[in-house]
């Protein structure tokens, strides 16, 4: 299979004023992939807020982001089964199968927790059965998932049991397991590297590919370390590494996912606010958080939507 | 509001051989508590695999256990809503309040895990608003929910702000809070207490309600245990206790909720096997345990549904 | 070996003004226990700072105990060796062997945490061996080391190993785990309750003997309590139990062990304030403490030892 | 305060075959590490068993060392101060201003654990006060003392209030973090990088020093792997620390730090066996594990002492 590289952004689920989905602002998220060189889109993750969806609006959901496929043809859909469900995930697999998407993703079921890796990748494979054409991603997320698997485990596992399992994506702290993922079999598997504010520590481990939130509104930024670390200008990288620190930082001031829905509100698109239980800044905070992010120079390194427009 | 007193199973949720929901065998069940003198089902809830049912099903099988109300009126009907989005669990609301079951419950939300107490009650304010008229229990599980909030808190929150809460179905081992729940604003509030296997503890702690998955197989038994506590014979409660002790001990050791399910098998009301990612004993272990239960003389203190029937 | 029953407390380790330790004011501390029934003396455990003593004040604190049996010859002293240095451990139990106190307690070591419950019982037995007529119980205590072992498996792999095993201090919430333990071989070990909070459903448990921090300023009401209780009178003995509670709200909102120091301020046995990284509560603090306990009625249900010393 | 560079070894604590501690073979490390380009020892650390020895061993092992700036003047000395007990500590640091060794540092007190961060700054200027003229470095390694907190807020709390504050050893997962804290006041900290297995990682993020126990016995290919790195061979780089991956994971699988002291056997610097609760391989692995090590090469890259020796 075919790896996965350069940025893929992990993209906010629309809602509109009273909270339904709005799936007509989809494509103003391709557009911006597009615009930005963003290589692909992790839909309906964490930062899409998968488990606070219905399973008709995932479907609803996925069908939007498969449309954009008419004007951005070549941005990579990959789609987060989610769930705890099996039977749901299931049906999301048969209908990315469908539309062709180019990979579907599962996390760790968080309610009752695999009591064993060989469980999970028992789940696994019964889940990327239902779409055995499509590239399988486990999704990797510990904090959220509470599923504290070996990854290296995982794949002895899965490796013979789901024919069209692809990677992993990786969004947890441990760079040891990351290399030795990676190097697994050969270099077998794709491990997608989920921690926008150390891109730079999962480049020199190794990784090519990237999933993240950040790569929303701030992929312009994080182009700039890549092309600075690949010409070995490693004091520059680290320099801009450090604002995507200080982005993430306000993100988890202002609150994490919601506080992210604002950051696309400044750059002018428009995605609504989150559904409870996750949070969002409160209207006294917005001006606040667009000082904070002025003083780090957001604007001029984030193109904003409306500029990227009138080019 | 009426406050809950005696035992409360937690429904398993019955399966077919295919893993299909089984809604026919619903009856069953509720004659099975009709006779083992179990006043209430606290539907959906952990035993019954809220998690691992699409929405549909959850609507078929409240619509089933509505349907018990025919034979057995008596029998309260609680249902968890369950799951992490709330425009799901506001139409199940919808739904039970349309069916007048006797309560709703619902759980933390358990991917994003509500960043503080506060949060936590707005998620279940707009939940129970759903329902206005069905008394409200939250269901405090933070081993599986991940939610560790404080209780005492959550009350002094949620009172205000929530009219029909009734109370909280209480499975934490922390009984200093549960004495302090039941002790708030003179004892307004219902705790329901979940930890069959310290039953006793609860009880001389206040408990008059308890919610259990063990009350399925093995009421009789708890009954013993709390006509020996009314009688005060705290000596043969506590010899009591120790057999319920051992049951879930073979609970432990056969796999958990997909254990009580073989339990269920061997007392002759079938309800299928679990769903993944909760597994179940080895068809070579069945017997195994049917002797270790022999050995405690479970089958002689839980009524096997044949028996039940034939009398 | 002779189960232990009754009140334990654990003892609170005096410092003067400059936080040195102040072995005179140990016997203030003897003669409260005395006066108010308590049966025995944890000392050196978690409400005695184990881990911020050195070596020679914890040999220093065990002789001024030692010195105790001239005027009160019958409050059994046990001693918890504390600490993670083995050759410490060994000399601290060789010391009480010596002095012929009645009992050593260990914690699991909560740097290096053992890393399964066979190599806690193998740490546990070279301890014990250096003290081989004293009995010896194991200090479960999971929240402040960190060891969540099995304690029916402890007592299976120890049983054997351990000839001095006398039974568990058990300060953890698993009532289930309590009771199995108490019925392990027969009723062969002795189980200390360590959760004064919720000594009801420890007693109706099983549990005989009790050890906690509360017992040094408030033994009178759990008289009470255990009096209602074996009297029949759970509604009483549940009245109690709430104040109980109460003042371990306190307990906690004023700082833990630090708080408790106060409260032995307030009934006259200064014992000083905590060490680093300890606190205790501001000056400012004590007064609202004070009325606090007051509108409790503590000062009625506990004496002062003011009062005791008149009579 | 100048800031240290390069490899940094936490040297294990030599004992003789009874378990004693056998300061004659310090000197022995301090050659090795000589020999290998070594610039640095972290004295008593979570590898040097620092809460396995008595307060006694602690004097005498830091006199030991002391001792070695006679033969190996450069070698930069930091002891960790460790333990539970100030005034223990405190001891310890003034020793070390005695013996004028280059640095002190302290792990946040594993027992009690600081109920803040502000308290825990107060800890620790407590024991930085006591060498007032020593750098002192913060030992952040919550998965060992379960001090979770963050090092940013440390820094704005401890910079004001411990004058001779150095920096932090940092042994936690958190790049961002660590990032964040190297650019703290404009990088006036020293951040030394405590995850060998991902020393590329921390060096990417701009960790110029780092304290590792694998740099007790590999300290060639790490050098090697920084080389690498700064001539801007990444993918060699790469290559190299995926040996230092493979290294660590045999350690994992032989047992933590007992298997390091194998490994040091191995090469010839015989530090005897761990202490308990901390293992050591069986004697049957030994062979094993020299095989696993020699597939690796590990002798090849890692010069043994006697090779070193007849230099």
């Amino acid at each position: 299979m075919e790896k996965l590289t350069g940025l893929i952004a992990a993209p906010f689920t629309p809602f509109d004023e009273k909270g339904a989905l709005a799936t007509d602002r989809v494509a103003d998220l391709a557009a911006l992939y597009g615009q930005n060189g963003v290589r692909g889109a992790f839909i309906a993750g964490s930062t899409g807020e998968c488990a606070s969806l219905s399973l008709a609006e995932k479907e609803a959901l996925m069908f939007a982001w498969a449309d954009t496929k008419a004007v951005n043809p070549d941005l990579k859909l990959l789609y987060l089964l989610g769930g705890t469900c099996l039977q749901d995930i299931q049906h999301l697999a048969g209908k990315a199968a469908e539309l062709k998407l180019d990979g579907i993703s599962l996390v760790a079921p968080y309610y009752f927790r695999p009591s064993s890796v060989e469980t999970l990748v028992d789940f696994c494979q019964e889940a990327a059965a239902a779409a055995p054409d499509l590239p399988f991603y486990y999704y990797h997320i510990p904090s959220l998932s509470g599923g504290f698997y070996s990854m290296t485990r995982f794949l002895e596992l899965a490796a013979p049991k789901i024919p069209n399992l692809a990677g992993i994506k990786y969004s947890h702290s441990d760079i040891m397991e990351f290399q030795a993922c990676l190097a697994f079999q050969n270099e077998k598997f794709d491990l997608l590297w989920g921690t926008d504010e150390a891109l730079l520590s999962g480049m020199v481990a190794g990784a090519k590919g990237a999933v993240g939130s950040t790569y929303n509104y701030a992929a312009p930024l994080y182009h700039r370390i890549i092309r600075a670390f690949n010409e070995g200008d490693l004091e520059e990288a680290r320099r801009l590494q450090l604002l995507s620190v200080r982005i993430v930082e306000l993100l988890v001031k202002y609150g994490g996912i919601g506080a992210g829905k604002a950051f696309m509100k400044l750059i002018g698109v428009d995605c609504g606010w989150s559904r409870p239980p996750v949070g969002h800044p409160k209207s006294a905070d917005l001006d606040k958080l667009r000082s904070e992010l002025e003083a780090l120079g957001f604007f001029d390194f984030c193109n904003r939507y409306e500029t990227l427009q009138s080019k």
